[in-house]
């Protein structure tokens, strides 16, 4: 081998100064191993888009080249974008545990794709060969089950991967760290750690879930109602404590929201959920119960417009309805930007003369991810030569280097990249971005994936703003004279039927601008007529009102 | 007096349900006193829209009983409606503290009505008699100085108005809540406490100023470069606290933001704020000395579009440059729904290379509000026969009642109530919502005032998420006809050069649809023909594209 090729390069496609679309490549000898493929969220600058998914031209390209896809876990901010990017990755060896595969098997069927998935089954500590890459899964505690960290081996240095990963000693439904092999891990070489930084801006250890435990057992079984509790349908391990604990306290329990049914079905049918046979009811028998026999578990903790929760909270579920007392409890943190939404989903509740209970009052959620000491933690056990923060925003990379630094690495030797910006390790030490791939955001809205661009959300962003004014001339083509009165059309931009003087003051002036625009023999030309309108009637509709929707001028000759 | 005379009624216009739009109506023997006229901010579901400001129809009818109208602090959600609403409410006496009326009328200036704003200046201490109501301004701490609580005496009974407060003993910038005189306004018989409930939800007592007081200057002081303080123009014993520890470390002041510069002005100019001379200097000066001589202290803690902080962050500001190293520090909470912009914000700094420091990391920032032991102690000290929860979401004002109930208040003694329904206090009791008044959201866009509803903002939001289809057939009139081909003008679609086959087909589409709706000597109808635009291409389009643009059609016949 010369030089060049101890060369391993780590080429992150998503997730990095972002929190979601996690999807990074490494390459080795002209060999790609890709780790992930997740959705990201859309944002308040993307309205209407559904998911954003990581952009894989580079891989279209090296199709020929890419040796295997490996899952870390069942989460969509991992999994996700796969139905959309498997016609461009093409057929590629894929490796997840038993529960991350059956998700991406019900994800799938949801989709029309030419290439099939098939995803091949590995357990914690097992070793596959994806030549020249070496892979073992490892054990990692998260907030769903058969979670992975990767040890990749290459000849010329190892990569330890951590997935998202928290250390808690005292897990729920799953077996604890397994610090023996964590630290079996650390006497290698560990080259380059890339580890997960989504809590590294929050100082201390992560709650342990045996407090979220006792806590949801105590709302659960303090109550003679009803009890609700909301919270995410990919928290596998969340639903089991509530499951536990309404057992305990002999309530049934019904599970509401198409996705929480579907990931229960999946994590029960591999046995990664215990239910004794009885718990589970359907929604129609939970009304014919006592209050006190029964606890509802359901989606829409964010207040999403068509989950079981807000359903409820109108009083629209066809079996579900809550009488005064009963209890709603937010197992789930907010996620950003949808603070206002659940606020006036709990102020629903609340006007209801129903109990809410939420994360911030009694600790009932926990997130799923290392905190500052655990992140310490992990880099004194793996001991790398570089670091790579990974998953989440710049300021949560920057505070991740910050830990690493105090422990004793080098500012070199901690590299803070953005998506697209290679990685290359080679003997002589670690560069970032010295080659760059593309990493655009690529929007899913409907059935369209990449075909709503800048442009498109723009015009979505200015039509929210002021709404949009057409203004339609029909011209004599011999004449140059306007026909009838100008047509318009307005949404969006005021209330047109309160407002006819402000109308006709602009037909007035569209007609004016048309005359100008045609006078003294002028050539009939229709894009400066056009241009003549959108611009006078902007500024026109500026000066009244201040707003400035979009004004589209159509001129029609007859 | 006969007993319908001694019923006093509580009217909220705003501030309930909601944080923000604080605005109250006190109605006895037929006269009416307002308490405060705040604007609310925009939500996610109003897209641009400037302000939402209360619905004063039912004053229109009352103008000649107000007898006055009282402020209690100068921050805009108690202020800020004022220029919209008094040619509404007409030439009423107004009263405030010094440092309210400035901010007032300096408000005043940006607006044209016809009503002249005179507000005459009242002390803490100071007792004035707007008959048949007696009004004392009590002082009362909150992040601004010259804050008042309110008593507010009638013969059938006593109100006291808490006001914005917190209960801090060593506040900044101000002298410390005078308990004496609130328990000798507890000694009065207080038939009804209205208090404070915007941090009702949170457990404990609120932080001390002297704490923030410490950090600031830890902040500034271990600097050896710039810092960067952002918070709102509002705080200025937030203002003040960054001043004297800038001071103290040797280090300039630039103020930089408009509304930053002149609150600093009202304050200084009333000597609320302590400065010494040549502390303050122009953001031109900021550049040419040492960077450990300066700090910069702006609005846009909450990454506002217009804002200095992020004209800074995006190097576009004309004097303020910032190096690897300096510091930011966001002196403020994060105001629901902005945690993703400001995050996107913070993110573009640690790019830099900055420092970024925020409260979440260290406590720079304090709320202004009462928590649930210092409303505890409120009730102690007041022991009103009655509490209504004021300022806040439901969530907060149900909270502040169970506080009240572990006081030992009754449920009936406390009484939660919705803007527009009026609370009345008879000797035979208190009772909510026996009358309502209007109180819905008033929208201020651009100009207009009102003039946005339902209608325009559902037409904004459905424009964000699919955008606009707009369809132009000429149709000759005699032949039924259509005329060349059809005219498509979208926007927030789909980017239309890159559909071209999706255009083509719609217009063929279109022609189909016009053919069979003037087929067979039918009557040329246009509302039916556009009705079948609408509902055919609508539904073509989303079994294309799964997105319900809102389709236009229009008919134009020639």
């Amino acid at each position: 081998m010369n030089k060049k090729d101890s060369k391993i390069s780590i080429i992150p496609l998503g997730g990095l100064g972002e929190v979601g679309r996690n999807m990074t490549l490494i390459e080795y000898q002209k060999k790609i191993l890709i780790i992930d493929t997740g959705v990201g969220f859309p944002q308040e600058d993307t309205p209407g888009i559904d998911f954003v998914i990581p952009d894989v031209s580079y891989l279209k390209k090296r199709k020929e080249d890419i040796v295997g896809l490996i899952f870390t876990h069942g989460h969509y901010d991992h999994i996700g974008a796969l139905p959309y990017l498997i016609d461009s990755i093409g057929r590629v060896p894929m490796f997840s545990s038993d529960l991350t595969r059956e998700l991406i098997m019900r994800r799938d069927k949801e989709f029309k794709h030419r290439t099939r998935t098939e995803v091949t089954t590995v357990k914690a500590g097992q070793t596959i060969a994806l030549a020249p890459f070496k892979i073992t899964f490892v054990h990692q505690v998260h907030n769903i089950p058969a979670n992975f960290g990767l040890l990749i081996e290459t000849p010329d240095g190892n990569i330890f991967h951590t997935g998202d990963f928290k250390f808690d000693d005292d897990p729920v439904n799953d077996r604890p760290v397994d610090f023996k092999e964590l630290e079996r891990i650390g006497r290698k070489k560990i080259t380059l750690l890339m580890s997960d930084s989504t809590d590294a801006e929050d100082p201390g250890h992560s709650l342990s879930e045996r407090v979220i435990n006792q806590n949801i057992e105590k709302v659960i079984s303090s109550s003679s109602q009803r009890v609700v509790v909301a919270t995410f349908a990919s928290l596998i391990n969340r639903i089991q404590q509530v499951i536990t604990s309404s057992e305990k306290c002999g309530r049934r329990v019904a599970v509401i929201g198409r996705s929480m049914k579907d990931n229960v079905e999946a994590a029960q049918q591999l046995s990664y959920l215990k239910i004794k046979p009885g718990t589970l009811i359907k929604p129609e028998q939970a009304a014919s119960l006592p209050p006190d026999r029964v606890t509802i578990l359901c989606t829409g903790s964010q207040a999403e417009s068509k989950a079981a929760l807000l359903r409820i909270a109108n009083n629209e579920d066809r079996y579900i309805k809550l009488d005064k007392g009963d209890v709603v409890a937010f197992s789930s943190s907010v996620i950003p930007g949808n603070e206002r939404t659940v606020q006036s989903l709990k102020d629903r509740f609340y006007r209801q003369g129903l109990e809410v209970i939420h994360y911030n009052m009694m600790d009932i959620h926990a997130g799923g991810h290392a905190r500052q000491e655990e992140l310490a933690q992990m880099i004194q056990i793996m001991k790398p030569k570089y670091l790579m923060p990974i998953h989440g925003y710049c300021a949560m990379l920057a505070n991740h280097k910050k830990v690493a630094m105090e422990q004793g690495m080098s500012e070199e030797s901690v590299v803070v990249a953005e998506n697209g910006q290679v990685v290359e390790i080679t003997p002589q030490g670690i560069t970032v971005g010295r080659r760059v791939v593309p990493a655009s955001y690529v929007f899913v809205d409907g059935l369209g994936v990449g075909d709503v661009g800048e442009v498109v959300l723009r015009d979505r962003q200015n039509l929210a703003r002021d709404g949009m004014f057409v203004i339609i001339v029909t011209i004599n083509h011999r004449t140059g004279q306007i026909q009838d009165s100008p047509d318009i059309i307005s949404r969006g931009f005021i209330y047109l039927r309160q407002s006819k003087q402000l109308l006709k003051e602009t037909r007035q002036k569209v007609a004016e601008i048309v005359k100008k625009s045609t006078r003294g023999g002028r050539k009939f030309d229709v894009t400066y007529i056009k241009d003549n309108i959108k611009d006078d009637i902007g500024a026109f509709l500026f000066e009244k009102t201040e707003r400035r929707p979009m004004v589209l001028p159509v001129v029609i000759k007859v």
